[in-house]
């Protein structure tokens, strides 16, 4: 099969073996899969991955001996692979096993291949009207939505979602189900109109005036979801937040964040560290039209044009561009 | 009235009239005062703070037109002094008031005086029992109990005090009413004895081998209580706590603190900013002996040695040193 194999800092393609589905696993044909900024990150070397990168994807479930009723229809996965035997797992929980593998990113290859494979578990069907390149944005709206699952999000709450890049837009599309009037901050224009095409109130904010400037119009926020991407949108959501406020953290900086931890004190601040969620919550979000992610798709690429979606997903400001693998 | 005073990152004792107190305000004097880490950082020049500090007390009721019941009583005081007008206030919460006040700490004259005038709302009447020596451990306990009002502790979580310093011995020896089983680590044997002497399982932790060494022998923690007053403080805490856990977060490092965002995202930690707490619930704690404090008082000097007791407290290591103002 055709896979992508990401090692010392770069892309290539690789013909190699179907994979052989260990105990439990399924064997998946990949149709779409989307690529994230995370993805970016492996290929500059963090986290030190080798192999087949690809966490967001649409497969057919080719084989799964343990779920023979799965076999033929069309999945996403829980890209969290738990060891199965640690209190976590037992639990229920394998997102935080502290030996679990995850798919494309830590131990396991991912969906930047004709095939992959996955604990059968993990697997959850895709409704029948719902599309590929719709379904494709299950694992991260589920981390979007996984604020809401974290925090008791109200209607009267003022939540704020800084940074208009991908992962912004699916907090903003997705959260303002439990909030209708949260605010969308961020520097694009474009982008913003996106959201606010279905009603999220957007903000063009641009340095520490647009900022003072918005903290104005609104007050200060209960929820501050901080999706900036940057190093330093911690410091803002700091000061867009109320005394014993919440901020949402989400995003993944390789390098140390500097915080002024006296303000988080004085304030009694709360910061949560948020990753993954509930792809099936994401999917019935997404089969019953509570936001349409159409719009975030920036561009679809065969996958033989790898490299090209890569050099495209990593222009500054790029929203989701798919790789299309088969139909 | 006599009353040391901050300027210039010097302090000096100076000839100053009776404060007048304002509308709603009583007319306190001082009996005794703990020196606290932040007085400290006030006299080091930090939050521009100029006049008489002092926010530990223990005070006798000079006179009190709104609460005349008061006059005569020995009392402590919640040291927010809120505005009284905002949506904070007018709910009861002048701690977090955006224009507060705070006694010896901001915009507000404080103990380390024969006198100071104090919000009579604000007055805590000290239970007859209660010795004034114990009594003033009322705000930094308050402070330290505050984290049981924030997150729901319950006997069976494991629950870790970093840091063996002034908040943090009262940390561990107020909240183990909650918790029994809690950890404190610290690096001074003679203070870890004290805790231990009152029944907290104490641990002498050094450096990033200790740690791993307490982690081997407990397991990672749900609660980590930071109160290091270490800039590193929250990364060893990172390191001490479970994935969904709660780091509560008390050092008011003057320097912004490296943070690994990335470890907070991840493994989803909650960072919560704890500061002041409640008076009257650490008053009952003292009343009720339910910790003994008498064992963190290093030394009392009387007011006029106030230079003398500022060099004490500032030596590495020291525990609460108090000011005798009257007896």
């Amino acid at each position: 099969m055709r896979a992508v194999v990401f090692k010392d800092r770069s892309a290539s393609l690789a013909i190699r073996p179907e994979p052989e589905p260990g105990p439990g696993e399924a064997l998946l044909r990949v149709r779409l899969a989307g690529i994230c900024n995370t993805d970016l990150e492996l290929l500059a070397g963090c986290y030190g991955f080798q192999g087949v990168p690809g966490h967001e994807f649409v497969a057919l479930v080719k084989s799964c001996p343990d779920r023979p009723d799965m076999e033929g229809r069309r999945v996403v996965a829980d890209i969290n692979c738990g060891c199965g035997a640690c209190p976590r797992c037992l639990a229920g929980d394998s997102r935080h096993c502290a030996s679990r593998t995850v798919i494309g990113i830590a131990g396991r290859d991912g969906a930047f291949a004709d095939y992959l494979s996955a604990p059968a578990a993990n697997l959850i069907p895709v409704p029948d009207g719902l599309r590929d390149q719709e379904a494709v944005f299950a694992e991260p709206l589920a981390a979007a939505l996984e604020i809401g699952q974290q925090v008791h999000i109200t209607a009267r709450q003022k939540v704020l979602v800084l940074g208009d890049g991908k992962l912004g837009l699916l907090a903003a599309l997705g959260l303002r189900t439990l909030n209708p009037r949260l605010v969308l901050a961020g520097h694009h224009p474009d982008k913003l109109a996106k959201a606010a095409a279905q009603g999220v109130v957007s903000r063009l904010v641009r340095g520490a005036q647009g900022l003072a400037e918005m903290i104005k119009e609104f007050g200060l926020f209960d929820l501050v979801v901080e999706a900036t991407g940057r190093e330093d949108g911690l410091t803002d959501a700091l000061k867009c937040v109320r005394p014993e406020g919440v901020i949402a953290a989400k995003t993944t900086s390789r390098r140390p964040t500097r915080l002024d931890l006296a303000r988080v004190v004085v304030n009694e601040v709360t910061i949560l560290g948020s990753r993954c969620g509930d792809l099936a919550l994401a999917l019935d979000h997404l089969a019953n039209k509570r936001l349409d992610v159409n719009p975030l798709i920036e561009a679809v690429y065969p996958f033989g044009r790898f490299a090209d979606a890569l050099e495209h997903a990593r222009r500054p400001g790029a929203l989701k561009v798919l790789l299309l693998m088969s139909e």
